[in-house]
């Protein structure tokens, strides 16, 4: 046995400064991995020289990788890959083969192996898809057709890197030249390609099956299991001389809702989540910053910035021409590639791997820490501008991939605002009254009749593709849990809660913001007995206009000085387009109100 | 930097393996642990010696104890230490004391060091917690006395044999021998606890409400936060010469409802449980199989068979001795005895580090490790054959610390059934709704005015406290989502529910199981009429016997025959006690049941 000490001070300090970092970095809108890359080129022994590499944060930061790139393959979602369309593969695979072969030149005309070419070349390659997400949700742009772009795109250059790392690097362990080593090497590949795919998507669903047919919901178990698959998948690569971390990813990907019951695999996702970034990712990406040596701005100053610039001009420009054949114009490629500029997690890992096999050295591996902190550096201020640019021209186009409004309850009063938004989006109704549905149906209306906290009613109402879902019936718990319930199975992200006046929902508006729903109406309204004027007809719409921007409660509130009784039901847009009232909106001066009183 | 290797081959060999032994061994009734101790003496070095260990094994499994005892500390409620009483005090004095001299002895006498013999007297008082919780359900015993002293002298003896632990280690590191050192370090120690105390008390609930104040709720940002203590804490113990282990525990100690939301705790015990028990302590249980010889059979076969002897011999008398004074019999001593006398993780975990400080030799830590599983082994079979004694004699007395009946709704079928309840028993009813909490006033009933889904409304009811909650509004979906709540934050382990035959509640028998609520009035009941019959005063009350032992829905069922419209309320037990009427549940021939018609 070889004998090592556990090193809890250095973990400590380590993850304490991760910690801080991340939390620090956060606050100004970057990823925590920047903050932990950072960190560590201070503390490390280039700077500080506080803490050095042991062996309990070596260990602790491999098996970090191993769980992040597991958790990383558990986010991927093919289904939605599927969805990605064409423009989105076209900016992946521009975004990915231009800087690629310009980091492999840059690297290979400066004196460096074909090999270390082709691993900077992937490195500069890959797209960060962590970076982004919260960036888009920053700058508001979650519902333009550039966010799917660039997640499709981010997603697809993820898996080709691994890809293609995957059988660059089996190569390199081999050290293969001729033709029958390179067949021999290339069918272990397929074979394990082949294998883990039988796996994941035969056995792997059977024994979730089995499994759930011995009602077995101890979720450490799953855990365990789940590890199981993780180290064995990761192992089963090594062995046919891939890299451990892409049977990882594999396994990840293959761990999907299908496979186990739905609330297990989110608990099970969480898990592996709060381990790897939680605890053991940030000791890798901090003890990366470790190995950096700050010479290399002035012993390689002029490589530092060919391949800094490569990753931006190459990353961006191979977006906007490949991206031409898409037919959304070159300035959407050039925000989309703006976008997809940052590198994060997969490209340290690699680096890293570069570095320990001694393809690359210190100093490229430096150069490459310091272009994905310089290249995520770039992302929120290059996608800002280029994406006011792109609004100013009044070229920013919206892209719902979730639509249409989800009902809960199909009474009268949910009947009438349904009807209005009907008239551009799908709308369903799911109500556990059979009176109700029968009105929905006579009314036109798709619904599903069946009880909202059963799984089956959701899955036939395919509540997952909603974007908003809207609870109106006549009891706030109901609308309350059933939102919350919504908000933590499917997740719809817009969800509207009809909030009747009677006594004891005093707590509501904490659950409300807690899963950011909004109040519809925007504000407490005795649903029943609008219910009952809508169901006895005895009601008039009408339409008005404002004449200055405001907020719905303050409009609310100026009506309600006049002393009308007024339920307002939706916001028609200076398109045409209607959205529902609810609180914490603003109407525009070109946009019109449909109350009924 | 060193460099090592990370070995995922054996992690996915000793993972497989503890996951294997343990599911099998749980299977019939024992401890995981239990499982992965044999299967590392099975796999490792002394017997086929398949896997060796290496560093990542060691480093894993070092990081899983500490996270081990920080999930014990959490695990540790000393609010429930306090109620423990008497004798639970005196079971777990005299279960340590006891063995601890007798094993000291032992060692000492055969020739051992004192260190050697405090250390072994230390693991043979130990009291393993996690082993009996499960035997206590298989025996349905959690209702009685023994129950609660077993659980609250197991808490004791284990938090005692860890305080005599750190002293002890504290002073074989530094070999002191001179009073003013055996001073300074009794110094350190005391300033040591008097930091953690002082910010366990008083600076983390703190934080905890400077998080809350600035509303952070995500989970992973959290469970940082605790790792971070727990590190902190168990390198702070480490500097003033305390083992890391200490820090751990009573950082876990520290972490409790109180501090954090209560969700938030929630969480984050289950990821420490998941990551500790699920994937990292397994590995330090089969690696302390792997330092197990098997010649100590051979070679020291009588000093085993001391220790054995002397583990269940001190442990059994020395708490029926100690037990005397409670005035509770011998007998239940006894059997007190018999189910302290499991050692597991905790033992295991001093022994271990006995080991690898050189105290004891590798002898000695077989010895303690097959004496854990022999222990072990006993506990279900002696506290069988002890407690099935009491309960022949009459002995096995019951005892409850939850009471008492928690309402969903004052309404009046609630009321009424209530009073029914009240005879023997707390009743406290939760309403929203004014009238109904005015008529609970009316009639002297306790009530709490507000929303069940706030957590100030069970606050105030102190509903973590009952035995009971009863769901019975007359809506389907509250009652489950309420119970579902109740389940998930406050559990309170019995939970009835009331269902109204209307449409739409398909997928509530699920719900019911998953929770393991029962169905009040063992089946559909048209709640809402009921009450109105109530209200109106419409009803009679019916006492009537049952001739032969049967279900309660066997005899729902022949009412219903006989074309009558009743619901059963109540049933009286031989003494005199009423329990509400409910699925899943069976009237002895010697019972009556209460019904309104």
């Amino acid at each position: 046995m070889e004998e090592v000490g556990f090193d809890i001070l250095n973990l400590f300090i380590v993850l304490l400064s991760a910690w801080g970092a991340g939390a620090l970095i956060k606050r100004i809108g970057y990823p925590a991995i920047l903050g932990e890359l950072l960190i560590g080129v201070i503390i490390g022994p280039s700077l500080l020289g506080l803490v050095e590499l042991s062996s309990t944060l070596h260990i602790i930061s491999e098996a970090g990788v191993i769980l992040l790139m597991a958790y990383i393959g558990m986010e991927i979602n093919f289904k939605d890959l599927g969805k990605a369309s064409w423009a989105g593969l076209l900016a992946a695979v521009g975004g990915f083969v231009v800087p690629f072969a310009l980091g492999y030149f840059v690297v290979t005309f400066s004196g460096g192996t074909t090999m270390a070419g082709l691993f900077v070349g992937i490195a500069v390659g890959v797209t960060s898809l962590a970076t982004k997400s919260r960036i888009l949700v920053d700058l508001d742009l979650l519902d333009t057709r550039i966010a799917y772009v660039l997640m499709a795109g981010a997603l697809i250059s993820d898996t080709l890197a691994l890809i293609i790392f995957a059988g660059l690097s089996s190569f390199i362990d081999a050290g293969a030249v001729n033709m029958s080593e390179i067949l021999i090497i290339a069918g272990k590949i397929i074979l394990f390609f082949a294998f883990s795919t039988g796996f994941g998507l035969y056995v792997l669903p059977r024994i979730g099956k089995w499994m759930a047919s011995r009602n077995i919901d101890n979720r450490t178990t799953y855990f365990t299991l789940l590890l199981l698959i993780v180290f064995g998948l990761s192992e089963l690569a090594e062995l046919v001389g891939l890299h451990g971390i892409l049977g990882a990813f594999i396994a990840g990907v293959f761990i999907k809702d299908g496979v186990f019951h739905e609330k297990i695999t989110k608990d099970i996702t969480r898990v592996f989540h709060d381990v790897s970034i939680g605890f053991m990712a940030p000791i890798f990406f901090v003890t990366a910053g470790f190995h950096v040596t700050l010479d290399v701005f002035k012993t390689d100053l002029m490589l530092l910035l060919l391949i800094v610039g490569v990753a931006f001009v190459g990353k961006i420009v191979g977006t906007i021409l490949f991206y031409l054949p898409s037919g959304n114009g070159w300035r959407e490629g050039f925000a989309v590639g703006t976008g997809m500029n940052g590198r994060g997690a997969v490209e340290i890992v690699i680096a890293g791997i570069g570095l320990q096999k001694g393809i690359i050295t210190q100093e490229i591996f430096s150069i490459l820490v310091f272009m994905a902190i310089i290249t995520t550096l770039s992302v929120p201020v290059l996608l800002t501008w280029s994406t006011n640019w792109l609004k100013k021209r009044g070229e920013l186009v919206k892209q719902f991939s979730r639509k249409g409004y989800l009902f809960l309850s199909a009474n009268p009063l949910a009947l009438l605002l349904g009807k209005h938004l009907a008239d551009d989006n799908k709308v369903v109704f799911i109500d556990a009254n059979k009176t109700n549905c029968e009105n929905a149906k006579s009314k036109g209306f798709d619904y599903v009749h069946g009880n909202i906290l059963e799984e089956s009613t959701l899955n036939e109402a395919v509540a997952k593709d909603f974007r908003t879902f809207i609870a109106l019936t006549v009891n706030n718990e109901i609308n309350m849990l059933a939102s919350q319930l919504i908000n933590d199975t499917v997740f719809i992200p817009e969800k509207f809660v009809a909030i009747s006046p009677h006594s004891g929902e005093g707590g509501s508006i904490n659950i409300l913001n807690s899963i950011s729903a909004s109040t519809l109406f925007s504000g407490k309204v005795d649903i029943q007995s609008w219910i009952q004027k809508v169901q006895d007809s005895n009601y008039k719409e009408v339409e008005v206009s404002v004449s200055k921007k405001i907020t719905t409660r303050e409009w609310l509130k100026s009506q309600f000085s006049e002393d009308k009784d007024l339920l307002p039901l939706v916001i028609i847009e200076s398109t045409g387009a209607k959205r529902p009232f609810r609180y914490d909106d603003h109407i525009d001066a070109d946009e019109k109100i449909i109350y009924i009183e």
